[in-house]
């Protein structure tokens, strides 16, 4: 016999009401997700990234019974769509790890490129740095982008992934504040005067492609793991 | 007890003499290559493009007793250097066929874009077509590029796979000529004044990248797979 703890959710999220105890049986896919009333569910975040897992740990804190730990595992990129490339790390990640399991990716697409470099942005970055990315679009009018992050989460080896995304809009500027990480100082949002890298870190964290990722992760599993109907 | 059939090669590869037929053990990796003394060396080339298994079969026909058939697997294409990539999918495709098994890659890299967008080479045409790609390069003065070919051979799934190139240097150029195959038109090889598209297929095959990596796999085999020292 399966349980799973469910609770109540009021439609800000800041505050979750417990609300029932009794068995349930959730399905993900083909599979089913075995809890016992009161068990946390614990997550493994399969990255090698410190801020990372805090940023994802301080999210979701706010719904209790969810704990967050990471593990590092060496798992292959793919190429194709941001959201096959996610789907199919954490069908990797799952089989490696053997529980609830989670990955993360993140892609900056330019809209005259259709989208590109995407999910080859670290190389791109890597090889051409922050001018050569500006250079690259050049031939083209359009300087406009977004960033996007995707959060890939299984139940386990045998459950489909499912896909949730974060996406905010910018544009491509030349490099401006602090060099410390990867494109923000090429990214300024929409509605905003500043790059990622000027920004305050609550500030950007308010508005960016993460946080929002994250708060779709946090209503997937509120909904549909935590408290399915 | 192994057998290898061994050839002795001329300085041209253009006559092989047959030279031995004695008991020889092979060793790629920590691997053996069994095979009876005037057994075929049979290997699976992993691809679903006719056009490519009959370009390898002319050219490898020139070497008695390797025999090339074809099969058509489905193996993700990982994100990383265009050799580790070439590896990595031979290494999925031995396990697949478990045998003599080759792969083959094909890059373009813009030595602006110091080597990208090279093995994402198809997502970039797929978006942003030959005037695209030409648009990326706007921003910078160098519009040198080269057309990478990689194969890819293994023995078999426990075998380390090895990696043969052939590399045609040129420029990228405003389409010419049919576009029929992929980034031809706007590929126009050094010391030519055609793009690959304009060429006769005789003299591109003569040329390209392809071709030359062709011939380092004949030469590979022949030397370390046929008639090791």
């Amino acid at each position: 016999m399966n349980f799973v703890s469910c609770w109540w959710l009021t439609s800000s999220f800041e505050h979750l009401r417990y609300c029932c105890k009794n068995k349930h049986t959730h399905l993900v896919g083909k599979n089913t997700l075995n809890m016992k009333a009161g068990r946390n569910l614990k997550i493994t975040f399969v990255t090698g990234n410190q801020n990372k897992l805090e940023e994802v740990r301080s999210i979701l804190a706010r719904v209790d019974k969810i704990a967050v730990e990471s593990k590092q595992v060496d798992l292959p990129e793919l190429q194709g769509e941001p959201e096959y490339i996610a789907k199919e790390k954490c069908r990797l990640a799952a089989k490696a790890v053997g529980g609830p399991v989670m990955v993360e990716d993140t892609c900056l697409c330019f809209n005259a490129l259709k989208g590109l470099p995407g999910p080859y942005i670290k190389w791109f970055l890597q090889k051409l740095g922050h001018d050569g990315l500006n250079r690259l679009l050049y031939g083209f009018e359009d300087k406009s982008a977004y960033a996007l992050c995707i959060f890939a989460f299984s139940l386990g080896s045998e459950s489909e992934p499912v896909v949730l995304c974060g996406r905010t809009e910018g544009i491509i500027v030349p490099a401006r504040g602090p060099t410390v990480f990867g494109w923000d100082p090429i990214f300024q949002p929409e509605g905003s005067s500043y790059t990622y890298a000027e920004m305050d870190k609550v500030v950007k964290n308010q508005l960016s492609h993460r946080y929002k990722a994250l708060r779709e992760l946090e209503n997937y599993l509120l909904e549909n793991i935590l408290c399915p109907n």
